[in-house]
């Protein structure tokens, strides 16, 4: 049997998504046609929402939908500490350590893989913050891969000149993990990191 | 940090769903908010078609976006075997066993639990199908649950006056299962169901 041709073309735009295989997108699909058509109208008008209304804040690229993001216009952050990530969704996870400072946001992750060269990417935006002279600690929280490490080291050096401390998070065992079965790159940095008790 | 109010919305949509939890919905709307833009309009396109384009078959209760729907409309199909489902969803899954006959469903499949009594159900359309004369076998192919089991004796009893052979699906022990963890009521029903070798 063939399914009806909107109910195949919404299960395949479903499967597109990350993690939706073919079983979950027909349940889903099979679920938004027994929906209330006012809550189907509010889904699709909320994706056409995120994209037409949120955009990355022109200072430090988070996402946000009103420029300055509500990060880099409270006057509560502290200036004086900026947190480099790859990604606006990795400012998600640092805020909820309490981390009170402001951020700064790579985007479009840098790959090594790509054949880019870490020499191309564009550090203007950063140092314009950095030659404001407010910001006294940068903070490198970059994934811990071989790519963050490279464009960690080509940051250090691109920021080397301007009188600020420069730190990377720390490496070592993640909490509620098991020595036994952590990796051997992982222990031997977290020997390495080791802190007087 | 709160997240901008249309990704923040897109996420409460998406959690919604089923099988969609708080991280995987934030997930999705990340990703959602990179796609190029004309995909994400197709996507809520989707969604608004699948539910303005497909409706039950007048006939059989099948989903469709035509009337009567293919399977009720192909003279290929035999009309003496009429296969009763609870939801149009099932039809899909026996599809793939390769039967070759017709489908009613039942829709809204019928639930104990909600206090509602089988003789309030709506049998006239499965009658007026059976008038027709043309159904030799009537195939109950309800979830083996205690609804199911009442839905169908009901409707059996609902169609014992048309000179029709009621059958219900097998119970038994599901192909690839182990016997050490089947339970012991479809055990039961696998031994009380046991065929000659």
């Amino acid at each position: 049997m063939r399914l009806p041709r909107p109910l195949e073309n919404l299960i395949d735009q479903l499967q597109k998504l990350p993690s939706i295989g073919p079983k979950t997108a027909q349940r889903l699909a099979l679920y938004i046609l027994r929906l209330p058509s006012e809550e189907v109208s509010q889904l699709a008008r909320a994706l056409i929402d995120v994209q037409e209304r949120v955009f990355p804040c022109s200072k430090c690229g988070n996402l946000t939908d009103s420029d300055p993001c509500p990060i880099c216009s409270n006057p509560a952050r502290l200036g004086n500490s900026l947190c480099i990530v790859e990604e606006a969704s990795d400012i998600l996870s640092i805020e909820r350590t309490g981390y009170n400072g402001r951020y700064f946001v790579l985007n479009r992750s840098f790959k090594l893989m790509d054949d880019s060269d870490p020499a191309e990417m564009n550090v203007q935006p950063l140092l314009r913050i950095l030659n404001e002279g407010k910001v006294q600690e940068v903070i490198l929280a970059l994934n811990p891969t071989i790519d963050g490490e490279v464009v960690s080291r080509f940051l250090a050096t691109a920021i080397s000149g301007h009188n600020v401390k420069v730190t990377r998070l720390a490496y070592g065992l993640p909490i509620g993990g098991d020595i036994e079965f952590t990796d051997e790159i992982t222990l031997r940095r977290a020997l390495e990191g080791r802190k007087e008790f």
